[in-house]
């Protein structure tokens, strides 16, 4: 398959313009755009313009509003409630993220409550603007039935990726992001499109049997959770987390609820953000995690979480990014 | 080997009986007997009588100051530090949870920072009263080195425990606690001392080798994470959220730091409690939730974490427990 390189301002405007010919006002096609831009800046295909075709279906279905304004409601000092009015996530955690972030310096640690947003992004970029505002964070988010519980034959839990960031001053922030699947369902995708097998252990067909065909995975099969029991209690502590806090959907109820249109189905996301220069350590707290970094680095083999985003970022910036021809010819197709 | 049985309020008072012995004032030892007792009634032997030797070694070298007296500081609205003052984790933790209750019910979300604390006990056993006060509860410690890193070949973190607990209204919570390796140490100990054999990626020997014999990743290996990659990632979270935070030894500082006595190295805890009745939806989340539960237990060959110990714990509350009588023997050596 033949690729077409692209700038990243391409990338940016031709998903910006995609999306505010299929409904999106500006500000919402803006939030959209930025989160693939990171993404395909960061050599994330599974969550860059690969995900434009499903954005662009759940606008013309109707599912989601393009012009939403989402609203912000605190629930307690310390807790933000993010109102998305149905619209995509990143305009709501764009809106939100100031009072986050005002709220974490002045309590120490708060949490932003997203409901009503549709998401569909990579938690990592959505992180990384508040933990290089210098704010320890997490994310947590939700999805449709994709994994399944430990000792079960199908799925109930969504992907449903973690995300941590560590502010590291005039460095970039270590992120992590990470599904409690044992892979992420993009990287599945890629893998069926591209006709690749995976590894035993990734997940099931629908007879709830191992296979190692992507497809059989993606066609009413479904992912294993990482690491056994204990990635499956981590997916069962973001249901919790997301919908069981905010009173959005849990991933089996986004199921009965969504119209299976390609796009993401409507729910929650939860953030928490902590002040490291509340936390008792204000002036060591930031020369004291370098050395454990540095430690961590000095040992052979090892690579410090994010690092690999780092590094394609350096190059795409330069070089650009590939996408495949088919897939750019699919966005063209949205312009008319 | 055979066994002696106990009953719980037995147990609890040979362990009481063994600290004060040994340097506790009573407060100190009824706190650490608390969680010994709660965790030889749920039948979690590798947390219970097992660790009072560590406990009696930590005490008679004068690492651990039996007689601390916990110090509680408020360092925002909703971070408060307590300061263990060089004593065991259990007592500091029973000082703090009012006032991390009262900032959590306040603020919506809340911290807690434990420093200068000796941790050797379980953290459901922590967690589980917190969230039974109708407070969603997650927790953090470190250790010392034992852990090793994704592609690395020896141990930089520790076992890194997290536990989340989620109240269930009239039932007990669901809470697991679960280490960041691939098995819990104390569970690696008691293997060794049981002669077993372990499965293959639990852990390495001295040279970062594969093994199944517990006692060559005790005696110089080290533990695997659980989950790979992402199971490291945790266990670096948690090095950053506790020790980052609070500025106590990373687990590598601690094993420079601790005297290796057999009991644990000075360090930190981290608690974070919200509140569901400030996160938007006060009146649903608990009928919600229980949805989720009733989804997931009607899913053949499933369990909800923490089950297990529950069921240990209607049992031994009526038969008592049994120790093994060597361990023992050994607990009355302590009382002369």
């Amino acid at each position: 398959m033949s690729d077409i390189l692209l700038t990243l301002d391409e990338v940016q405007e031709l998903a910006t313009e995609c999306l505010q010919a299929n409904g999106c006002d500006l500000e919402n096609a803006t939030a959209v755009a930025n989160t693939l831009r990171a993404a395909e800046r960061d050599n994330c295909a599974s969550h860059g313009i690969f995900r434009l075709p499903g954005y662009i279906a759940s606008l013309r279905s109707g599912k989601v509003n393009g012009k939403a304004s989402p609203l912000i409601r605190p629930l307690s000092s310390s807790v933000i409630q993010v109102d998305g009015c149905g619209g995509y996530a990143p305009l709501a955690l764009q809106k939100g993220k100031p009072a986050l972030q005002e709220a974490t310096r002045e309590n120490g640690i708060a949490a932003l409550a997203l409901i009503n947003v549709h998401h569909f992004a990579a938690l990592w970029a959505e992180v990384e603007p508040i933990a290089t505002s210098g704010l320890v964070t997490m994310a947590f988010t939700t999805y449709k039935p994709a994994v399944v519980p430990y000792g079960a034959k199908g799925p109930l839990f969504g992907t449903n990726p973690m995300c941590f960031g560590w502010p590291r001053g005039d460095k970039p922030p270590m992120v992590f992001d990470q599904a409690s699947a044992a892979m992420a369902r993009g990287d599945v995708m890629i893998a069926a499109r591209d006709g690749e097998t995976l590894p035993l252990g990734v997940g099931v067909d629908s007879k709830g049997l191992s296979t190692t065909d992507p497809s059989s995975i993606l066609e009413g099969g479904a992912l294993l959770p990482f690491g056994g029991h204990k990635g499956s209690a981590i997916a069962l502590m973001i249901e919790l987390l997301v919908a069981g806090l905010t009173g959005q959907d849990f991933s089996f109820e986004a199921a009965h609820n969504d119209n299976n249109d390609g796009g993401p189905p409507v729910g929650g996301e939860v953030m928490i953000a902590i002040d490291p220069d509340k936390f008792g350590d204000s002036d060591g707290w930031l020369a004291h995690a370098e050395m454990l970094f540095e430690k961590y680095s000095a040992m052979e083999g090892t690579r410090l979480p994010g690092d690999r985003r780092y590094d394609a970022r350096a190059q795409s910036e330069i070089e650009g990014v590939s996408i495949p021809a088919s897939l750019h010819e699919t966005c063209l197709s949205f312009l008319n």
